[in-house]
């Protein structure tokens, strides 16, 4: 038995803090844990009640005796350490404290959060939490409003949803969604502060729970990145898709995810990379959330991004080919012998290239859209169907659940509906009887399909296992800030490319540099204070002789001194000019929540003006480093641009790799590390132009 | 009286083809025309019937007699024409004809579209459409199951909103939603494949009335553009806000929207560049055009960019933040001030910033929320409020008229509300009885108060005029192609800025060229075949004396010829290497809708990588190229990057002005011309450094 398979499944549940007011949250708590049908034993616990609409009420757990494996804690916050005493005495193995006013209160103005969970107390979720849904157990331990309304309608495909967030009216809403979506739903949970049990124990419980088949999870912060990950690659071993929802990616958003569930996540670019490099789908908004979840629970995997769209409504058709498109799925055009069949039986303005228009007529006859779901599903031209109709009427559906039905039973490929009108209960039921997810939200629709293809297609493809390097000893008194000849000179012995450089003290020391080099040299300024060196007038390029460089010496040292008096100047780096290539960033942030995160970028502009750039958890193999380098969109520049030959990519991406190793062996130091620009040269060489590095 | 009055409000109408078989499409007109209370004459006419259920029916119009001010015309094809002149003798002054296998079949297969309109007969919308509904008159003249729902519910605001598409699924669809919004209709109407009367005949029409306050059109293709764009002025003079969506901008829905409405449309960025430049909204998908509709008749014009949300969800708010932000919107952290007040009533443990949680406790408590809104409307830090909340209860809400409803009459700032769960009933019409626009789409409630704030803030700017360019005569005989030499040549009596470059024949005259002009020079061959004359190795930079010249003038001889043998070559034109500066790119594409667009973008990869470009419609005046400059992602290369002095623009727009007053006069002749790099020097200077144009 899993760890929490009591907390879900309690066989009797407290409610500590109950009451008979049903506008307080306590009342509430207790009024939906009656109405839902659980059939376990339901325990108030209040001293000022003796008995709380006809149900026994008790002054203590230990006084009501019996089996109680869950408590829901809803006293006041100072009351909440005695609570828990209470479970602890009782044997309780679980509390969810919904009080709020512990750490999400800042400024160290809350109760105490850290002391809640102790040796020999309960497990708990929460504080500051709207409690869980238990949907199979009919067992309701919340004040959330959408379990006031039971389920509806057919659930379709007969899998169930798991809904994790730190947010419970986030939370709630997208399990009330899901279900108004026609899908089953198997727990949803609001986790809140996170005292103890995390989304990431919770994450881990489903994917391990046979009841769950896909997971939606709201993340405001994840607080245990490793397990999440874990728990992210059984789920692909299981084959179960995890949909994640990341807030906080404004400032505004962050502060106030900040305030709300007491954790500081990290950057909004880190939890991307990680959800991408583990499988997990992201969804921007809840009607995508929904669509998303609807194709993990209702449709096969698609083998290919091949759509086909069969719509009664010509501008139907052509809007959702265009949003097909945008999310990056292709509407070929049908086989002739394919488009002939379809002429057979459709009039003779209707169109049979895809989108397949079988016009208006078509829809008050609905075997012209029956026959040409079943004639594209028996092709192999395509790997997904789009149903594009009107549910809007009372009487009439261009479905026929006796054609439909068997084919979205049988799994060949996703056949999914998008209603342009709001549908009838007419209309919403025949879909229903047809077993097909059915949406009126055309770009969640779309954006949903195109992710979920990407998903199957990338599903199989876990992270690759990287060697560790062993961190070296690094010299005591380094400065918080490293300079290019610092970085170089720490990170040699790794294998870094060898540099053509020196570090000049006077011009003359330059002078002999570059007289060593060769030239054409550049000089840049070395000093922990000044990391925006061309900004300070700190650099100076393509110097071709002993005069050149003592100018520019001179410029460089007068240009820092004004720009920055106080700065402590360690020399300057007199460098040989490195032969034309593409210019590339490589970087590592090590971020708060997930660890050090590779970057690669198109240099120059690219970066800095187009955000050109890929992120990939730390370590990243070299295979890995390639496949970031063919997502940019600068990857053209590498791959044969304006008639170049292709630049080689293996050398860089083992440079990109092994700073991504170097980045996990020292995480304990570098807070970041970037190497801009790095050069590839037409024959692959690399050069690294530019360092820069920053400890913590 | 407009022209069009007594089409959309006719004393009688006639069905031309009515029966009374309700899956017909033509039963269906007869039967929705009777059941929506149309308090003027119904005329069946078929001389198969007697009477239809009850109503007169007549052999035909003439039979008829009386006033019918319009017919919908649904038999077949080949009996258009003789309904026709049936109308014509009746003297029945409008037709929608409904019936489809026109110029929509493609291939000349479909009957005669051309011939439907003649001296002495009716003015024509269809065919190929689905008709037309008008709300407040309630006639229905259509067969669309959207108006066999009547409107229920409380109707926003007093205004009301008319719906123009050719795609009769989608605009009834659109209406139908609207509805479902809470928002007032007055017209829905399907335009098919305008035979006659235009989408951009009805727009007018609905600027012009004074029963619609603003429009949504829904574009397969604009088939008179420029009363279109007369139009849209003519809303923007009336305060009338107009919402497009323009489909067939995929390569798979330009071929659904051909075969559907038998028109080519331009390219989607000449009517982006349209709409933006007459102050027309765009909307992406349905829910946010719904978002927009609802904000065109609800909500006051925004003063500003600064958005405060109030929510009982942490998590819901940290998302809507995110949102907002992510829409070009502001979250400003409230004064100290308001922050002292709101924690005088909310939890401890809530949150004043900016979101202003109120805390789940405050969604139990509703003054908790409707404090804050009066707290915000009344403050000066804010320009919009939206509120977050669920209203999935059947009982509570945190909505309160009595706050609420005064506070959105007053009309100070827009007021909306995001509902993260799907609405109870009841918590829907408590929010109708405030007045308050709801949404459950959080991404198109975003975008569209987004969209409208930047809608308000232009909408005082309409296009500035321009003064047309005389055009001058050119030489017969010029090539399909005009090469850079040509290009110059011919359009430097306009004034553009002068070029140091010779056209050379031999390597000798390259030289000779080279040496008069001043070295560094490149070569660049000149020959209409071959327009990408890197990829062909027809050009060398920074060539330093006569050998080099010599060497690249062999050089690029030999690769043209190995690249393109049969090339015709005007030469290899010799240019002095301009000095660095930012490359830009401007062109005129002659767009087959709209005539030339104006292309101002950053050059190099900027354009060809990145897609970073604004277009507008030409003639474009300086001021205007300065703005599209200032759009562009790279326009930070222009203000002072990395610490280099702002580069002077005035002299880049007069040329991108000029370019576009050029390409207006000699719009017979030009197809397309671009100039690719313009340099932009330090000083403001500019150099062509490159030039291509294609003749039609």
């Amino acid at each position: 038995m899993h760890p929490l398979e009591r907390f879900f499944w309690p066989r009797g549940v407290a409610v500590i803090g109950a009451s008979p007011d049903t506008h307080r949250i306590r009342g509430l708590l207790l009024a939906h844990l009656r109405n839902n049908g659980f059939a376990g034993r339901i325990v108030p616990v209040n001293p000022s009640y003796r008995e709380i609409d006809g149900l026994a009420c008790y002054p203590s757990l230990a006084a009501a005796g019996g089996e109680v494996d869950l408590a829901a804690i809803a006293v006041p916050a100072a009351a909440v350490p005695a609570a828990l005493d209470d479970c602890a005495a009782a044997g309780v193995p679980f509390a969810v404290i919904i009080t709020s006013g512990f750490a999400e209160q800042g400024g160290g103005t809350g109760a105490d959060q850290a002391g809640l969970r102790r040796a020999g107390g309960p497990r708990l979720a929460g504080p500051n939490c709207e409690g869980f849904y238990n949907a199979p157990g009919n067992l309701a331990v919340t004040f959330s409003p959408t379990v006031e309304a039971r389920a509806t309608g057919t659930v379709l495909g007969g899998k169930r949803l798991g809904v994790i967030a730190q947010s419970g009216g986030i939370g709630f809403s997208l399990f009330q969604r899901a279900r108004a979506a026609g899908l089953g739903i198997s727990y949803a949970i609001s986790t809140g502060n996170e005292a103890d049990l995390t989304a990431a124990d919770f994450l881990e419980y489903m994917i391990a729970d046979p009841r769950t088949d896909a997971v939606l999870m709201f993340c405001e912060a994840i607080r245990d990145p490793d397990r999440f990950r874990a728990a992210a690659e059984a789920a692909r071993a299981a084959g179960k898709p995890i949909i994640a929802i990341k807030v906080g990616t404004s400032e505004a958003g962050q502060r106030a995810a900040a305030s709300h569930t007491a954790a500081l996540s990290g950057a909004a670019t880190a939890y991307h990379a990680v959800f991408a490099a583990h499988g997990v789908m992201e969804a921007a908004d809840p009607a995508e959330a929904v669509a998303l979840a609807g194709l993990a629970l209702t449709a096969p995997i698609p083998r290919g991004r091949r759509v086909g769209v069969i719509t009664v409504s010509g501008g139907g058709g052509a809007w959702m080919a265009d949003t097909l498109t945008a999310n990056g799925l292709d509407l070929p055009t049908l086989s002739p012998g394919l488009q002939d069949a379809i002429r057979a039986y459709t009039p003779s303005y209707a169109a049979p290239a895809n989108p397949v228009d079988t016009t208006a007529q078509g829809s008050n006859t609905g075997p012209m859209m029956m026959r040409t779901v079943a004639l594209l599903e028996a092709s192999d031209e395509l790997d997904s169907l789009v149903l594009v109709s009107s549910f809007a009427s009372e009487t009439r559906t261009t479905l026929d659940p006796a054609v439909l039905g068997p084919i979205v039973a049988r799994g060949r490929m996703p056949v999914v509906v998008w209603s342009y009108t709001e549908p009838s209960g007419f209309g919403r039921a025949k879909a229903a009887e047809c077993g097909v997810f059915l949406r009126t939200d055309l770009r969640a629709l779309g954006a949903a399909l195109g992710k979920y293809t990407a998903w199957a297609a990338a599903r199989g493809h876990a992270p690759v296992p990287v060697a560790p390097l062993a961190p070296r000893p690094w010299p005591v008194g380094l400065p918080r800030v490293l300079t290019e000849h610092r970085v170089k000179a720490l990170l040699a012995e790794y294998g870094l490319p060898a540099a053509a450089d020196r570090l000049a003290r006077t011009a003359e020391e330059a002078v002999a540099a570059a007289t060593a080099l060769g030239y054409k040299v550049a000089l840049k300024i070395q000093s922990p204070d000044v990391p925006h060196k061309t900004e300070a007038g700190g650099v100076r390029l393509g110097l071709a002789d002993a005069e050149a460089v003592r100018a520019a010496f001179a410029a460089i040292s007068a240009a820092v001194a004004a720009h920055a008096p106080a700065a402590e100047i360690e020399g300057v780096l007199v460098s040989r000019m490195a032969p034309p290539g593409v210019e590339l960033v490589i970087g590592c942030v090590n971020d708060a929540t997930f660890g050090p995160i590779l970057m690669l970028g198109l240099g120059g502009t690219g970066i800095e003006l187009f955000g050109d750039v890929a992120h990939h958890p730390a370590p990243v193999s070299a295979e890995t480093a390639e496949a970031m380098l063919r997502s940019l969109t600068g990857a053209r520049l590498l791959r044969g641009f304006r008639g170049a030959p292709p630049v080689p990519t293996a050398g860089v991406a083992a440079l990109a790799s092994l700073i991504s190793r170097i980045a996990v062996a020292h995480r304990d130091r570098i807070a970041e590390i970037e190497f801009n620009p790095v050069i590839v040269h037409p024959d692959g060489a690399v050069t690294i132009a530019d360092a820069l590095a920053s400890l913590r």
